[in-house]
């Protein structure tokens, strides 16, 4: 095999009371990724595109050729490889576009070159190339696109990955207002510090999330689904939240919350045909606010990256 | 019928990660609540035994009749009771005892005169009843001692109870240092904000250890059962805290932590004869920085209070 083309799930991450430590992988939009081995020792960023000359062609800086870099480190491997990124999601759009980015560096890197890491192996290099663009050592969108489904991750020192079941019937809307949020300046705007009681909260909510999930309880998924460590602040950073909440849940769906940092919001449901409604209620509501808003509607995605 | 003996269990709340909002009933100790009908309509507090001189004999302070008096309030009944309360746990144990007094109370004035209210309908006249001992309205251990088996409260305004499925296999080592903890105390140390992350990964161990629950993963459930907010600064109230905990851990337990505002300690593990050994050497530990110390062995008690 000489080159290999990937696509790697976009993910929503900060699910609800999982603020940091939830997350699940949808099936579109997702990155596709493209390795071509070289006949000298170089890693070379060809191409780029559908980022509007936002992500850097060093491979010093860019999430997926860290990544791709990080995985023949922990192998002592030294190839030459060219890599082609296709960017099919937003950057800043809370999508998890760097994590989708380096989950497909490390996931072709392995196939490529036959290397046999597990996922487990491949966690780690996926998450250092995150780093690279977040400058964060975070997993709730990696490793959603790494193993595919809903992830908990209980720890990170030691890293805690825990695969969730998924519930067969649960759609996704997103919306994704035409706008940037980074996430470090949606991080710079939460309190280093909450009150006990929100503390609580959280862990209550977090712990019925779980249960509903794991029971397919959707009436405790709806109540439970409440973030009150983030999103009571990233809130403000999104043109017409309320509104496009209240168009979401009056038209039936499980939860409206923000996805990552934003500026992408989230819906449930459990039909595609909700979903499709739910997605079209949200775009309209979102009208009002911002211009060039996509929709998407998708199944979780179970599986993680594929060879395409 | 004149008169009726009830049984009400003992729980362990606080459940790690779960402090405020889990907690699960034990089939031992457990209170027991004599009612005996009156001619008048006055509620009597004839007789208190096993409380040391405590527990208030005044109606209208007392937990059991304050509790008993909410349902009849409810109902818009007056009858006159005769109470008598057969305590079996220490006072300031952390083992739930004023909500077994006051589940214990409505349990047996439901059945005495046929009320036919359900469990749903006692939960806040034993909550009621809890208030006059605790001055807070906390479920965590009303709520495992009215219906049984683990609960989730995953909020109180509404209130919100969740009962979590109950693995056949657990049991639960308990050890009763031989001083007393007031919960007002307890919770006077605790401190009124947490930093931000403590309250991430207090989520992230409170979804993870209701997980484990539902999937009956008990290495998870093993590395999830930690308490962020509370035991670091109540532990220190319990003398050779650090020494028992070891203790059990040694012997092969699944967790080892304090129940309630303490000082009892609980730990979990998947057989009888385990939680023997685990009691044991907990009790051990514990010999040398209290006297007086207790220890108790039970499976998980799922169905509440019964007539005795």
């Amino acid at each position: 095999m000489k080159d290999i083309k990937v696509f790697a799930p976009a993910s929503v991450s900060n699910v609800g009371p999982g603020f940091d430590i939830m997350g699940f992988a949808i099936n579109e939009p997702g990155d596709e990724i493209v390795l071509r081995k070289r006949s000298d020792k170089n890693i070379v960023i060809t191409k780029i595109t559908g980022d509007n000359n936002l992500l850097p062609l060093d491979p010093a800086l860019n999430t997926t050729s860290v990544a791709v870099a990080a995985v023949l480190k922990d192998c002592g491997i030294e190839t030459g490889l060219n890599i082609e990124i296709r960017k099919k999601m937003g950057i800043g759009s809370g999508l998890g576009s760097s994590a989708a980015s380096a989950v497909g560096g490390v996931y072709a890197v392995n196939e490529l070159l036959e290397l046999g890491l597990s996922k487990d192996e491949l966690l780690k290099p996926a998450m250092t190339g995150e780093y690279a663009a977040s400058k964060a050592m975070h997993a709730d969108n990696v490793a959603p696109a790494l193993y595919g489904g809903f992830i908990l991750v209980r720890s990170y020192d030691p890293i805690d990955i825990i695969k969730l079941p998924v519930p067969g019937t649960l759609y996704c809307s997103i919306l994704y207002p035409g706008i940037e949020i980074r996430t470090c300046d949606a991080r710079r705007i939460l309190p280093r510090s909450v009150k006990m009681k929100t503390a609580v909260s959280q862990a209550g909510n977090s712990a019925s999330f779980v249960t509903a999930l794991l029971t397919k309880d959707y009436k405790l998924m709806s109540r439970s689904i409440v973030d009150s460590l983030a999103e009571p602040f990233r809130s403000r950073l999104i043109p017409g939240y309320d509104e496009i909440r209240e168009a979401a849940l009056a038209v039936g769906a499980i939860n409206c919350n923000i996805t990552g940092s934003g500026p992408s919001m989230f819906a449930l449901s459990r039909s595609k045909s909700k979903a499709d409604e739910i997605s079209k209620a949200m775009l309209k509501a979102s009208s009002k606010f911002t211009k060039k808003n996509k929709s998407y509607v998708s199944g979780i995605n179970k599986k993680g990256p594929r060879i395409i």
